[in-house]
Formats: C-alpha cells, sequence, structure tokens
C-alpha cells in the first residue's frame, strides 16, 4: 500500500482545495479524539486483550467508533480500514486509515507517549497525515504538498546531513519484541543498536512524531500494521526527510506486516544499506 | 553512597517532623524550578557542550544555581552535590544532589521526557526524594517513612509479584551506549533486551518515575552519576519495590559511575542474578 515502484504519482489527479478539506476533516477529528480521551483518562476506561494478547481498552472501542462515525457523514463512499473494527468500502480510491491509540499498553499503565493516527491514502498514495499526542498537547499534522506541521506551526526541513550537527545520531527503534515474531530479525535490532548507540524506545507513536519534527534524526518500525505507519509517510516526506518501506509481509488475506525507516535522508540510506547487508 | 552493607541505618536518628521539612523544602524547590522551565521553554535557551560533549543548556545551570540558592538560604550547614556546579560542604551529614535537567539533550530537542531531580541523603542514607516532569505535568516525591505519592497522591505499593498479571513484563532500560564506556557491558544490554523484549529507553528519569509508580515493572540504570540516581531509592523503598546497586565504578577522586535495578522485588532479583552470572 506504500510502495511507489512503478506508479504514476495519482496525487496529481487532486486539486489543492480538495486536498484542504481533508486535512480540516482529520484535524476535526484529531480535534474530537483528543477531548474524548482526556475524558477517558480522567473517568476511567476498562481494559482488555484481545486474542493476539495485545490491550484493547474501551477508549480505544469508542474513539475509532466515532472516528468512523464521522469519516461516514462526511464521506460515506471512503473506505475505512482501522485497528478495531471490519475494512468498509475495501475498493474506494480513498482510504482513511485509523489506530485510534496507538500505544494502548502504555495508554492502559499512564505512561505519556501514546497518540492518535490518522491517515487518508488516495489510490494507495497518502495525501494526509494526523498524529496527535492528546497527553503530551503535541500534534504533527499535514497534507500532499501543504507541508507538515507541529502544533499549528510550520515544521522546519529535516537536515539532508548524514550526521546531525550537534552529536551524536539519535535513532528511535521498535522495540526488539517486533522484530522477532514475524521473520525472526533480532539480529538486525542487536545491529541497530550497536551501530546507534544513542537510541530511544518508546513503543508508541511518539518516535514518529520526533522523526517528523525533527527532534530525533531518524525512526526505525518493526513488525507493525498499515494503521500504525498509515500518517507518516506524508508526514516525513512534507518535512523534507526521507521515508522507505523495508518490511512488508503478506501473513494472510487480510493481515500484512510492515516496516518503515524514515527522517534525514542520509540516515535512512545508511541503515537501509545496513538492512539490506547479509553480513551486517 | 547508596549501599547498605555493614551500616545501622543511621535516618533513626531523625524525627517525623523534621523529615517532613526537608520534603517540603524539596518540594517547594521542584515548584520553583517547574516555573523557571517552563519559562525556559517559552522563552528560548543557550545550547553549549561540555568537556565529556554531553549537553548542557543556560536553562540546566540557572535552575541549579537557584536550587543552590534556596538550599543554602534554609540549610547552610548542608551539603550540595550538583551535575553542573563544585560541590559545597562535602562533610556534611546532610546531602543534597541535585540533576537540574536530567536528560538535557532530550530537553534540547523538545522531547518532553526530562526531568528535575532532587536528592537529600543523611550519613549516606536517602530521605528525601522529587522527580518532577514540567512538559508532562507529572512529579513523585517521597521521603523516609512518609510513602511515595505521584502528583500528590499516594502511590500504591509496587507489586511483589514476579511477573505483571497482565502480559509482558515492561522493563525501561538505558541505551546501549551507557553500557559500553566504563566497562564493556554492551554483551549485558544485548541479555537484558532478549530477555524483556518488550522494553522502552528514554535517556531520561521518566523511566524512573513509571518504575516508581507501577507503570512500568522494572528500571535498569548503568553508566550514570550520583545526581542521576539520587531521588530514585528512597521513591521505590517507599512505593514498595526494591533497589539494588548494581555498578559501582570508582573513576577518580571526583567521578564515580553508578548503575541500579529497581522496580518490582522479584524482577530486580531476576536481573541482579542475570547481572552476577558469567554466562549469560
Amino acid at each position: 500500500m506504500m510502495s511507489k515502484v512503478d506508479m504514476a504519482d495519482k496525487r496529481a489527479e487532486l486539486d489543492v482545495a480538495e486536498i484542504e478539506r481533508y486535512l480540516a476533516a482529520a484535524m476535526e477529528m484529531a480535534d474530537e479524539v483528543r477531548s474524548m480521551i482526556k475524558s477517558f483518562i480522567t473517568a476511567g476506561f476498562r481494559i482488555d486483550r484481545k486474542q493476539d494478547q495485545s490491550f484493547v481498552t474501551s477508549a480505544d472501542l469508542e474513539v475509532e467508533q466515532r472516528l468512523r462515525e464521522m469519516i461516514g457523514s462526511n464521506f460515506p463512499e471512503h473506505g475505512i480500514v482501522g485497528e478495531e473494527f471490519a475494512t468498509i468500502n475495501p475498493h474506494a480510491d480513498f482510504q482513511w486509515i485509523l489506530d485510534p491509540i496507538d500505544g494502548t499498553e502504555d495508554f492502559a499503565h499512564g505512561v505519556a507517549t501514546f497518540g492518535t493516527i490518522v491517515g487518508l491514502h488516495y489510490k494507495q498514495w497518502p495525501i494526509v497525515g494526523v498524529i496527535d499526542h492528546p497527553a503530551l498537547d503535541m500534534r504533527v499534522s499535514g497534507a500532499f504538498g501543504l507541508g507538515a506541521f507541529q502544533n499549528g506551526s510550520r515544521i522546519a526541513p529535516v537536515s539532508s546531513e548524514s550526521a546531525p550537527g550537534d552529536g551524536g545520531v539519535r535513532m528511535v527503534i521498535s522495540a526488539r519484541a517486533n522484530f522477532t515474531p514475524y521473520d525472526n530479525s533480532g539480529p538486525l535490532f542487536d545491529a541497530l543498536v550497536r551501530r546507534y548507540p544513542n537510541h530511544r524506545i518508546y513503543r508508541s507513536c511518539y518516535g514518529h512524531t520526533l522523526a517528523i519534527t525533527g527532534h530525533a534524526d531518524v525512526m526505525v518500525e518493526y513488525g507493525n500494521h498499515i494503521w500504525d505507519l498509515a500518517a507518516s509517510q506524508i508526514l516525513i516526506e512534507e518535512a523534507g526527510g526521507k521515508y522507505v518501506t523495508v518490511q512488508h509481509l503478506r501473513l494472510s488475506d487480510i493481515e500484512t506486516i510492515y516496516g518503515a525507516v524514515f527522517g534525514r535522508p542520509a540516515l535512512v540510506d545508511d541503515i537501509t544499506g545496513l538492512i539490506r547487508r547479509p553480513d551486517r
């Protein structure tokens, strides 16, 4: 869904006013969700486990339901792919991709780095992305050709220098638990943390936000689903960074596992080179 | 400074009212610092590098200076050990230990997890600890015999169960960069992240706060200084958890490197056992 290989950029078919309308809708959705999540934090919520043993809370379910209602009433012909409920209009050109609470385990434990992810893709090309962190009062947002923003302020272009001028590379990476279940990539995690020892691990989309804003230099995301990455490609590209899909495993008709590296272009090239080398 | 071996607990010499007075002073210091740091975030600050290439900002310097003024006017006979300035009254029974901004690199880059650490030790025994996170509106505080608190609410005792009832162990650990410079403990980092793959890395005291509040199960801190750990032992012990010093390297007359494991007692035992095993 995120590959550009052998495809003309379909986004040229859309005019700016239309893209602005979708971005405005995504921002309205993020506003609504932020206020819902703050209410859940105050009032409490139910915590359950899904079949795969991952966490789900009543907040995840109600937030995604509300996002689906908003999309359904504004854009009834659009498709919806979300973490918690079934796909809608799977053959539509426009696909909204939703993770109501990314980092649910952290949310359930009172850790502040969780976030809501809303992405809109058109003919498999990302056009709108929003990542909202209710507990941090922080949001990144952007759309094709319109730039990337942090809390409404335009994000300065991500540096193209290979190394940051101010010290060691600040890499954010998925936990080792994300590297092992699908394709036994534990040794890749080990090689990456050796090469870039000034790393952070958040287990949520906070790392995406930091790479997009330039507060971290590069993000390495592994073993995730489409909704975890739905907003990040358009956001990093609009911020002047580079995005490369490095893992694409079709587990079944309904489940595909994705990994991606994004951030400063020269670092993305270095890390994708490392991933491809058999002798790392 | 943190070992209890062969020492009677000197804290029995202090009465409750006195300890309450020190805790109140530490809370007042944290209030003052929080408001200063919020002002720096709004107004901006200067970023420099120290001789060891670590970051220092004008905020670190001014905050520590202010903390020293407050201690000096309230407790002129007490000692002060801080990250940014010279030691005062090194032979005093009471030693205030200060990290004005722990996670300065993150603070300088706009990452929210940095914090201020204030600890008070009496004859080498920790009696008061405060960790304050201005960007998260979160504080943990506690004192000997008085309990541990999160934003003023008593923290429920850390569970003594070996594994959390709700899934995989949530370990927070220092980055690999903290394990290699002093005693080549990189392989220990590798063994720990394999054993507990549901880990997080913050590179700041936010992981301490999560272990103390029970939001994470255990914290493994390596390659740090006394001011990084000055508040954590009293806080985790008052929250019902266990604290073990696992690294104590005297580099020179003025520099000692510390590591510690703290959190759920059974997990602390498991990890300290792993650290001691030569065949891990």
